[in-house]
């Protein structure tokens, strides 16, 4: 991880970051989240997403407000990816505008590296979610939500439930919580969305919504995509609901103090039931909460990386 | 109208303003439309627009760019219902983020205040616009526009004329004015256009354009809203025309100093002749004057609710 | 050019300019992109893309924002337009709602000159393209471009090339190179997208991009504009590339210190070959840098010209 990779001037992923890098962005997201200021003054900062998503990119313009940027927002279809210029190009001449900061959300896993590599210019892209890929601003305030809920890593068991297999949040959360410790990962889903990539070593599969849940401290439930559904490793929406939807029923076989996580937006009574949803277990608003302030410390972390 | 009603603290109707209420926001966007500072800073402020509109989300947004607010514009086709997300989550979504204010432009009468009873958070609501439910923004600035422009609401006849039964803002207007004491009320159309609704006690009903402005004070035109048309209680466009466009000649039967009010956009020679659209007569532009220091007046009056 | 004229309090063509406020504008962007400060604050600046764009939107908000605007975005599926609105009425409104300067992007020729002379409202026009008519701050850019790489006017060959029937940059650009001297004008592109408009006197046309290109000074490329092609006048596309695609061979018949301009976004292999839109010769991206300061200084222009 020699700071001369050009890689490591942008926020893609966090397998770049030194485990004391993502320990104190953490901190900083939590203290944050607490009252402390923003430092620093952002210049300008281009949300250019191109696949939809409201919550991330208003959650990145909420953090970049936040740090007195200009915002400029580029979304898909109307963007000159339809006049049917290159990623490269795009953003190439987005840097040359000014542009210091440059969150991408892209439908390919990899875009933001490739992008990294073949990009010439000054600016600092932050991954926001490619593909199948990564989702490390994700990970980001999903690891301090969990922390400023008290979680213990050594001790505790985290389970991530549903299709596995196409979840950059899953993919991002298993690297984040491992790196800060986690004693136990269980991934659950059906047989046919479990990864079908590596999942790293000490990590246990289980067949069921109760066998992940036993135990556990943290219980994160992965979003059924319904707008990118392929229907020949999809279950049936009935048996899906049926077999992995987390009930209040299931609760009671977690620990005590088990917290519900999702990353939203979710599909109430197909992955995750309203009660739970809804209930004092859960930390979904929490974690929506703490995403502006991840994002912050990002931006923030991003300022110190360029020496500006 | 008891205070501790949670939907008193959000702004979804004029029937939740005691009467001096409404006077005092009339009162201040005259005085800011006269120069007066816009006071109070506000935060970040959300446009949650599910149905297009120009005009309105605009003057929203500079009236909370005047109070020094972050604004975040999120529009239908984008947002995360489109990924089946219910507006109650969204809604919880954007406030855990740290939305202080939402302006809500919903296609469905009551939705506003339906999201006001289910949502927990503490952000405060702005209706733009319910489907055929309530208006009050515009309510506000067509009353504060004739005011400016010298109405003795006693003494005042106002005359609304056009497609009443889906209009939601004839129906705001109406509970304004009424409020207001304007003298005499009338309302013409269509037949098939006049309200299915109770436009309550003391409203005269004519059944012809030139029945309804004779001696009028104030005469509102209703949009023709051919992107919702009904075919089966819509008149032909060249019938509605000759009947119900308001030309030149009908201004005679008026008073000498009526005004002619208008929500925009205008259909011009469908509803209303050019001639009238531009004359010295009309307010139109008046209005859309007005409408960003009534908003104003709202973001400041909402402020002052939240005790923040 | 009387100042009586309406059209001059706008920024709609470069022929309503006298060459000593073009000279000046030029050396405004000159001066701030080499870090001179913006002057003057301006007030609420909207965007009116009736076309799509993301490089000229960005650009002009971009600018807008360094001068402390407010920025309103408006786009074309979502405006009144599609609710009947005419534009007059459209832009009428948003001065009406203090917007003070509104930058306009039309698909038709003559849009914002006919705008202007209809609307009677204090607000200023920015022409950002208009169908196949006007692109001024195109130009603008492209003369502040070629400035700072030291071109000579009076000595200078300049080759425009490729689709100059409909291009609008050509357009702006001859009409904006001649007024400042250039010594050779030269037109190429194949046979059926030559002007069919008059080019003005001393216009050299040749019939290949090798003579085109030779002893050029500075060539610029036209964009294929996939989106408007008329298949009437246009060559198959690997026609078109085989014959009209700027190739780094040709470059050795230019003069040596020969400067590659392309509005963007470019068609690698289509218009230029890759090595040259990268390579040393390229100013492409110092075009997309410059246009910020050029619009920068149309601002702050157009604001002393309003003597607001």
């Amino acid at each position: 991880m020699a700071s001369s990779d050009p890689c490591h001037r942008h926020f893609l992923s966090l397998r770049d970051l030194e485990l004391d890098e993502l320990q104190r962005l953490i901190e900083r997201a939590l203290a944050l989240s607490r009252g402390a200021r923003p430092e620093a003054s952002l210049g300008s900062v281009a949300n250019l997403f191109l696949e939809p998503s409201t919550r991330t990119r208003v959650s990145f313009e909420l953090a970049a407000l936040a740090l007195k940027a200009h915002v400029i927002n580029i979304e898909a279809a109307r963007s000159s990816t339809s006049k049917g210029e290159s990623l490269r190009d795009t953003c190439a001449t987005l840097a040359a505008m000014g542009v210091e900061t440059l969150v991408l959300r892209h439908p390919e896993a990899g875009a933001a590296r490739r992008l990294a590599k073949e990009l010439e210019m000054p600016v600092q892209l932050i991954n926001a979610g490619d593909g199948d890929g990564e989702h490390p601003s994700q990970a980001l305030l999903d690891a301090a939500t969990l922390q400023a809920a008290g979680i213990d890593w050594p001790r505790a068991t985290v389970a991530i439930i549903g299709d596995l297999r196409h979840s950059r949040v899953a993919r991002s959360g298993l690297e984040c919580f491992r790196r800060l410790g986690v004693g136990q990962l269980r991934l659950a889903g059906p047989e046919t969305l479990m990864p079908d990539w590596d999942p790293g070593p000490g990590v246990e599969r289980v067949d069921s919504l109760e066998a992940a849940v036993h135990q556990a401290d943290a219980i994160m439930m992965l979003r059924v995509q319904h707008e990118r559904i392929d229907k020949t490793v999809w279950p049936e929406p009935e048996t899906y609901a049926r077999d992995w939807c987390l009930r209040p029923e299931h609760l009671s076989a977690a620990r005590p103090d088990c917290r519900v996580l999702h990353p939203g937006p979710i599909n109430r009574g197909m992955e995750i039931h309203s009660e739970v949803a809804d209930g004092a277990r859960s930390l979904i608003l929490e974690q929506v909460r703490m995403g502006v302030f991840a994002r912050t410390a990002i931006f923030e972390w991003l300022k110190v990386r360029a020496g500006r």
